[in-house]
Order: C-alpha cells, then sequence, then structure tokens
C-alpha cells in the first residue's frame, strides 16, 4: 500500500470516537474529515483525532475528491438517507451494527450498495473476538464434534438509565431495545459459527426500563444446520456476554468481561474461554488469537477499497443479523410462534 | 424421636442405591425392607445396604405392618400403579421425579395421596443443592434486586447411550427425553426461585440419539412474577448444570461440577457460585450452605411420617414441574407458541 487510505467519520458520537481510536492504533487509514451537525462536536473531533478538516454539511463533505470512504456512526434510523447519500457521491461505506432500523431500510441500503459496487461494510465487529476466532476454529477442526445446544446473551443496565434525549429511547428508532442494540451481535455471531438460522421464536417483555423498548428478550432459533440457539438479552442488569457451545465430543465456555470492550485491543484481556472433555472437572483455558476487532474491521474495509482485502460483514451478513431481530419482533406479536427468516432475508434483497 | 423410621425401597436399580446411600448418611432411617421382581436385585441390595429382609411381592412388601413409609424408584411409567398400592396400603410415598409420565398420573397420583392423608413426597433434590438454596436467600433478601433473566441449562450425554434395553428409550415411557429427566429438576428449581411459570414456550429436537426422544429441547418460561426463563437441556455432550439469574442489583452465575451428583455430600464441593456488581470485573465466590440434597430429602420425609417436619416438594410443587415438560412439547408440536400451564396444573387437580 502505497499511502494510507483517506476516511471521513459521520456522527460524531462516542462510537465514532471508538472507532477513530481503532482505526489510529493501525497505519492503514488516515481520518481525513468529518462531519457532524453540531460544530462543537467537529471541533471536539478534529482536535482529538488530528483530524486536518471538518464539513460543515454533508454534501461538502462529500464532494471532497480526496475521500474515499465513510464511517457512519449516525442513530440508527439515520443510517439510510446518509449512507444512499454517501454510495451516490461514489464513496466507500462502513456503516455500524445494525445496518439500520428496518427490514425495509435494510434492503433499500443493500441494494444502493449493490448498485453502487463500492466497498459496504457493517461492523459486526463481535465475530473478531479472539473467543469467537477460536470456537470457529473448534467447530471446523471437528473438536467439538456435533453442535446440539448454543446459548448467548449480551446484557448490560442502559435500559435502565435512558431518557427522552436518546433516540433509543423510542420504539420507532430503536426496535426490539436491548435486543437491536446488544443481542444482534450475537445474532452474527451464532449465523458466524453455525450457519443460517430457519425460524425466530421469541419472548419480549418491557419490565423496568422507562423506555418504550423492552428490556428483556428470549428467542430460541432453529439452524438449518439443525441446531437449537439461545439468544438471551437484557438491559437491566450488570453486563453479560457469554456464547456457548455444546457438541457430542466437548463444550465451549467463552464469558468476555465487558468493561475492556471500547478499548478492543484489550477486549479478550479479561475474558475466559474453557473447554470440557467427559468426565473431567477441569475445564482448561482455551487458546485465542489475540484480536482488534474494531482495529480490523476498519483495517479490512480501507485495504478493500484498494482493492487488498475482502469484506467478511457486508449486506447479506448484517441482514441476516437484523432478521432475527425482526423476526423475534414478530414472534413475540405472535406469543412465540416460530416466524421463517427466509422470507424476511429474501424480501430484503440480499438473496438476489 | 424414639426410634429410626422404617423405610422400604421399592424399584432397586442404580437410583434406588444413590438415595439408599443417602438414607444411610443419616440416622433418621431405617432400611428395613425391599422389593424388586429380580430376586438377584433384592439380594443384592440387602447385602451392599444391610437390609433385614426383602419381600418377594409388592403385596408381601406392602403387608409388612412395620414399614411405615416406601421409596418408589421404578421408571417413570410404573410410578402409579405402585404408588397407588403403596398408599391404598396406608404407606407414606416417597417417589423420584418426574411424579409421572403423563400429567394425567400425575392428578391421578396427586388425589390419591391427598385422600390416603399420609406423607407424599417427590425427589425434585436439586432446589436443595447449596448453590439453590444461596440464590433464594439473595433474591429474598434482596440483593439481586429485580430479577429480569433466568437462564438454565441440565445437559449430559445420556441419548448416545441409550438402547431399546431402558425405558428411557422410549417416547410412551419418558416423553421429551432429556427434558423429563434433566430439564424438569430446573422447571422445579426456577420455579422455586422466581414462583409459578405462567407459559412455556418450546422447540424439541431428535438430532444425534437413536432413541425415541428428543436430545435438545429449548423453553421459554413466562413467570406469573414478570421475568422471562430459559431452560436449555441436551442429551449429546459432555455434562452440564448451570443457572444464572440477572437482576437489577447484581448477577448471580452457578455452574456445578456434575461429576460428584451421585455422592450429594460433596455435590457443591466443585460447584462455583459467583456474583457479579456493576463495573466490576472481580466475580466474587458467592458463600453456599453446606447441604446434602439426597439425605436431607429423605429425612425430611422421614419424620413428617413421625409429624416432625413438613414436605417441601409435594405433589403440586411436581406437578408444576411436570406440567413445564408436558407444555414444552404441547408447544413444541406448535412452532414454539406458548401453551399456558394454569388449565394443565388445574386439571391435574393440583390447585384443588
Amino acid at each position: 500500500m502505497t499511502k494510507p487510505v483517506r476516511l471521513a467519520s459521520i456522527g460524531l458520537g462516542r462510537w465514532a470516537r471508538v472507532l477513530a481510536q481503532g482505526a489510529q492504533r493501525g497505519d492503514v487509514i488516515e481520518l481525513t474529515s468529518c462531519f457532524s451537525r453540531s460544530e462543537d462536536s467537529r471541533m471536539a473531533f478534529q482536535e482529538e483525532f488530528g483530524v486536518p478538516r471538518a464539513a460543515s454539511s454533508l454534501d461538502e463533505l462529500l464532494s471532497d475528491p480526496e475521500i474515499e470512504g465513510v464511517l457512519v456512526t449516525t442513530p440508527n434510523d439515520a443510517h439510510k438517507p446518509v449512507i444512499l447519500d454517501c454510495l451516490d457521491a461514489g464513496k466507500a461505506v462502513y456503516t455500524d451494527k445494525p445496518i439500520a432500523h428496518t427490514m425495509e431500510d435494510a434492503g433499500d441500503i443493500a441494494r444502493a450498495a449493490a448498485a453502487a459496487g463500492v466497498p459496504f461494510a457493517v461492523g459486526h465487529s463481535a465475530r473478531r473476538l479472539g473467543g469467537h476466532r477460536a470456537m470457529k476454529q473448534w467447530i471446523d477442526d471437528g473438536r467439538l464434534g456435533k453442535v446440539s445446544l448454543a446459548e448467548a446473551n449480551f446484557s448490560n443496565e442502559r435500559g435502565l438509565e435512558l431518557t427522552t434525549d436518546t433516540w433509543r429511547f423510542f420504539a420507532d428508532k430503536s426496535p426490539g431495545g436491548a435486543l437491536i442494540q446488544l443481542g444482534v451481535h450475537h445474532a452474527d455471531n451464532l449465523q458466524y459459527l453455525l450457519g443460517p438460522v430457519a425460524s425466530v421464536t421469541s419472548h419480549a417483555r418491557k419490565l423496568y426500563t422507562d423506555a418504550e423498548v423492552p428490556d428483556a428478550i428470549m428467542s430460541i432459533l432453529e439452524f438449518e444446520s439443525g441446531p437449537l440457539g439461545y439468544l438471551g438479552t437484557g438491559w437491566a442488569s450488570p453486563g453479560v456476554y457469554q456464547l456457548r457451545l455444546q457438541g457430542t465430543e466437548a463444550n465451549l465456555f467463552y464469558d468476555l468481561d465487558f468493561n475492556n470492550w471500547d478499548q478492543s485491543q484489550h477486549a479478550d484481556d479479561k475474558s475466559t474461554l474453557v473447554s470440557q472433555a467427559y468426565r473431567e472437572s477441569e475445564r482448561p483455558q482455551v487458546e485465542m488469537p489475540k484480536t482488534d476487532m474494531f482495529r480490523e474491521q476498519l483495517d479490512e474495509f480501507a485495504l478493500a477499497i484498494r482493492g487488498e482485502a475482502e469484506i467478511e460483514v457486508g449486506a447479506e451478513e448484517a441482514i441476516r443479523a437484523l432478521a432475527v431481530v425482526h423476526a423475534a419482533l414478530e414472534s413475540s406479536q405472535r406469543r412465540g410462534e416460530a416466524v421463517d427468516l427466509a422470507p424476511m432475508v429474501e424480501m430484503a434483497g440480499a438473496l438476489a
């Protein structure tokens, strides 16, 4: 690579800063510009990350010929208009997960990205955690044997803190609450590990949050490959991030200490991934590759712009993860009756 | 208590021996007689446990006026005829879990026990584990705050070993497979901790077992008190026994090493029960009371015969646990649609 890939950040909230830190841990990306509607946010972002310029409008940013791609971290319900403008301007697009708040927007974004023919990446970063990479290796190596049960949980206390000042409070902007914000990570992780989900069965409850969205959601996933999966997510307890696999040869238990999540080069420093064999009380620690999920996904995106990498999580993977969320919400309206994913994924145009 | 309570064991398989060991760890019970159809089994049982006599028929055993109560460990589908005969003879009855294989048999047994007016106990012993007692204390003390999610799993490899030589192979004798044999423990534990289940949503699959019954079952439980519960159970992996509670004040994670289960005075020796507070990476070990579930439940049963104890798990609790199993099986036939428990429990006559 001759010189760094020039990217611009759009939407300069907390998550833009976490990503900028990730980008700056590598040497592939140069943050060249940025935009948010708040001038204060632009100035603060420029100063913190040494970004040479800021745009006072999205149009101004997109007309900058030096910018090769954008990092979108606007609220979920604002993804579509921003991303479509970026694609229209010929910029490669990385967007935070979920790809959008609705399947309709997700489909529109996927079709626009395919038509634009530029790299398009979605920030389902969690599958890059060392623990998940090791689990995938065990499955592929046959060390787990045949998997029957997979259980995942991603929860924290955010639901107890939500006020009307944040878009996450509102059901039309963040449908599914904890499930679309947290659980969607495991919806991708589980499909990364076990292949496509066939159907989702779910119950959702709004127990202790003041927000409009549920803070306790449990789903059972039927995988096309045979196993059953469980996805639990809550917004009213100390933080949990766990994934367990039960196979005919061994079990794996992954438990990540969420306190290091933002600094993803340290995300697995306090994680435990242990294996369990038959009739053994000891559960040896499994070696995990050292990863840095935010840096790696952004480096990959930037290198893909130069034709030097392939995007691992694009529109199709993101739509399959979002479809789990919306199938769960539909199922919870039908007292748990299973909702098939294939028609939802097809309708969003991802199987074309 | 002046002298030991004289009990007789009926059905002299592996579980009768585990229970006899439990009874003999205490000084409340004297195993006075025993019965199984196999003379070899009777002689071996007499010798191993120093039981003074054996009966060559159930009638002979039940006509022995010295015997105050019986311990029934026959196959699940043979509970009803044996238990009804015992109750008819005026004997107090302890039966292994589940109370029966069908709700119909369970209801008949419950009504007969109520009519007989003698102590009737069901071996849902697991709630007596030190870890569950500590969890209950945390809930009652308010240290967990308000619970939103409860997750439980009980699995082992038994499904991979089943042959037509065992009644557990057959769907009509052991409906639900791993769920009725293992999961039913957590169906009781979860209701012990969080109160009655309102509905069950479930998927069941027969993946890797040769038996007629499912070896992978996942259920979502709606509790009347508000929280959601998950119950996972499998029969095709190394053994798992876990229960987790997420509350607004703290989380609790219980993980029991199943290798010590049979010797229940040591069941929790390798268990971990840890708590999680907000923003703390450390998870301190929670003190668990030292318990011996098999000894304690049998001592309680024996003392109840003398009017010196109350039965903790009787027909109603056992029917509520079995109803979770049958609601799950019905739900799995309806693609996960929730099945209400109240009508099933009422039909079995436990709310009378």
